[in-house]
């Protein structure tokens, strides 16, 4: 594609647009923004952004849309996909001045929050109103609540509380072309017209830069417990998450871990943990609630099903120090991986109860093309991250064949009922893999629309399809 | 707009795309479907067809979208909004044949089922093998699953459940030009692309016509109880609800009923109910549960607030008797009211806290345009159906002067947050009303991305906006 280049002018007419004190260009600044999380993909902005307001978007976009130059919005820049990387260079937005929690408006249980803030510290401060926001993903202790928003993040509370859709009531967003809107209603339903609040929801920033967020948010539960059930194989573990439902019971959380995760997290982050030979696999599962009793009740259900699958023991955390190291453990897993070996990330999800034939068939193929895996993730919503190792590959067939069987797991997804991201996005890395899962004429349904928002495709572009 | 008239040429094709026992041009045929609820409205079609299966409907809109005929699909023609008349003739595209429940899926609790079920009966289905599905609108038994996510349909569990685009995973869908796709994936998660599956829902049968719904389904409380609380204000009731949130507890259905609807549902379908004179607001209020002891607490819980709130008196049902009783005595208000007067229904909906001043505000605007009304609906979701009862009005002013104080209540609404339809849509006779809510550029979003799906606008014509 082709983008006009910043020259002195253009570059004199952002510094008018956002505000000179916020435009940057300088090679730290270039090198800081040239990167998220993923692998080890670099592509320089040739300008930085940080704007402080919507209307300075607006008058960014107007301008970089009449000259047809790219302009790439970044979150907290955690992303796993590369949805932040700006790959034809022109402008990097970032959206880190918007850091204001505006309103927690504990009579209609909502927020309205800018999209700079910090996951974790929305979660904190609407919890000190006795309020939950239940969407935290792993990284929510650096990601920014507009990037969980354009990534459609979810988290391990999914599982009970469900996605980041039900708790997005409306947005703020400036078009590319440079109008501003609000996409919705303050409101819990909402039957008035295309949802344009739910296409926004996933879209990775090619439709438009969220400025404004209203949230929904539900009483916080008084109490949790949280235990780890070990197997001695991946394929029980997965097994007993599709049975716990079954049972009739909604965790508030149910996490899979494989062995080599734990064992390179412990390495990485010296947790204490009695690590024993036998157990190759791990179940991470919380119950929450107002009454002990009722919990204490769902404890002993799921633990009559996890017995039926095999499961050597069942520790519980007993104090506020354990659930913290617990839920570390389980955290720190992709970082710890990443510090261990070269890896590539894959995050698949499937219909819960396929989640065995998943794992197994990831193993098979990691065993004809050579490499290694570790697997761990949101079990309970047949959520699995891959992080795939390149062990005893040759640096050629890393290169050159992996992506064949990434294509395999990929159609093996897609085969069981699922899709090939449940969380982390298609960005840039996965998506020359969409034809597997979506037909053409899917794909170019996704580009009208693209097109309806954005005509000149200057925002974000490259990136989905 | 111009659309071809269908001459007997046409109405072959039609016949050989569907099969010509599927077709009807009879005057009983076009005269049952000229009309859904929606007040007196009567649009005739040129011709009805009832397929039964994806690739006929395909090659009927092959056909219709090649000789630029209109084609409005129908549901269980309990729309409340007009989505479902053929405004300009054309061919009325009945679902009635749709009718299998392809499949319960007890391991991964989801279903797939045909959009031309009726929902009890997927309802009722579903729980016959403990499992929930948690979407019931008041038409539940004769509205059609396909309808209700053409509509973004609710009911009053949406309260604790969430609303049906969390119930809805993945569509089968022909579009305008004939293509069948799915959607999206059988997952709770999904972040691979923009979210189809949930443009989809609430697009009231524009963009595509549904022919199999994936659904997630949750495990079926087995315990519910139900009260209702009276009061002697409307104001104190609605006042009431959000203050319930406020005290931690989340009921599993919170219904607001003024005192006239009770009383015309006494006299339209001899309900034994001791109205008392000083009573003028109805609460009804559900918990449901595995475990009664946490029921009973919450109930407890709710009490108190409703103290607050100089609730009258609240009565328990005791047997699934007195349970269904209420329960109808709520869902027949609608049509209750339409036995009584002329009417016009509208379904605001606003953040919860705002209900006491969205109903002080209707009755006021009613005294000012000499309309009576009455109030219902899910307060829980801030969800308030208002039908507006011609009372003394003369037949001049409801002709030309309610629409003023439509627009009234309406503006009211999204001066506090809310939009124009919770759950009934916008169909045909609320779309004059959009631009209160939505600017120019929002429809234009939406305008465009029926231009992508649908770029012959044969699908549904003159609908939303």
């Amino acid at each position: 594609m082709e983008y006009t280049k910043i020259n002195e002018d253009l570059l004199e007419q952002i510094r008018k647009a956002v505000g000179s004190q916020n435009v940057f260009t300088d090679k730290d600044a270039l090198d800081t923004y040239c990167h998220d999380e993923t692998e080890d993909l670099k592509y320089h902005p040739e300008v930085v952004v940080k704007p402080v307001d919507a209307a300075s978007i607006s008058a960014l976009l107007r301008l970089c849309n009449a000259f047809h130059v790219p302009v790439t919005p970044r979150g907290g820049g955690t992303g796993l996909s590369g949805a932040a990387l700006p790959i034809y260079g022109g402008v990097l937005l970032s959206m880190e001045k918007f850091k204001a929690i505006i309103d927690i408006d504990t009579e209609n249980l909502q927020a309205t929050v800018e999209p700079g803030v910090i996951t974790e510290a929305f979660i904190n401060a609407v919890a000190e109103k006795g309020l939950l926001y239940p969407v935290d993903p792993s990284s929510k202790g650096s990601c920014f609540i507009g990037g969980n928003v354009a990534h459609g993040s979810g988290g391990p509370r999914v599982v009970k509380y469900g996605t980041i859709r039900e708790y997005i009531l409306n947005l703020e967003v400036v078009l590319p072309t440079g109008e501003i809107i609000w996409t919705g209603a303050n409101t819990v339903k909402y039957a008035s017209g295309y949802n344009l609040t739910q296409l926004m929801i996933g879209s990775e920033g090619t439709l438009g830069v969220v400025t404004k967020i209203v949230t929904k948010l539900i009483p916080k539960s008084h109490h949790t417990v949280l235990m780890l059930a070990s197997f001695t194989e991946n394929e029980k573990a997965c097994a007993a998450v599709s049975a716990i439902f079954r049972a009739g019971i909604i965790p508030s959380a149910l996490e899979f871990m494989e062995r080599k995760g734990v064992e390179w997290v412990i390495k990485f982050d010296d947790i204490k943990f009695d690590l024993k030979d036998d157990v190759n696999a791990f179940l991470l599962i919380e119950f929450d609630g107002d009454d002990m009793d009722t919990i204490f009740k769902d404890c002993e259900k799921a633990n009559l099903v996890l017995e039926e699958f095999d499961c050597i023991d069942v520790l519980f955390a007993d104090t506020a120090q354990q659930k913290e190291d617990l839920w570390r453990m389980r955290r720190t897993m992709a970082e710890s991986v990443k510090s261990n070996s070269v890896y590539k990330e894959e995050d698949t999800v499937v219909p819960r109860a396929a989640l065995p034939t998943l794992i197994n068939g990831i193993k098979e193929i990691g065993t004809r093309y050579g490499f290694e895996s570790v697997c761990y993730g949101h079990a309970g919503d047949g959520n699995l991250h891959i992080n795939i190792i390149k062990a005893g590959m040759s640096d050629d067939d890393w290169k050159n064949k992996l992506k064949d069987g990434i294509v395999e797991i990929f159609e093996l997804t897609t085969a069981l009922g699922g899709t090939i991201s449940g969380e982390h996005g298609i960005g840039l890395v996965q998506k020359e893999f969409m034809p597997i899962k979506y037909s053409e004429i899917n794909l170019n349904l996704m580009r009208g629309i693209k097109s309806v928002f954005d005509p000149n495709r200057i925002l974000n572009p490259g990136k989905i399809f």
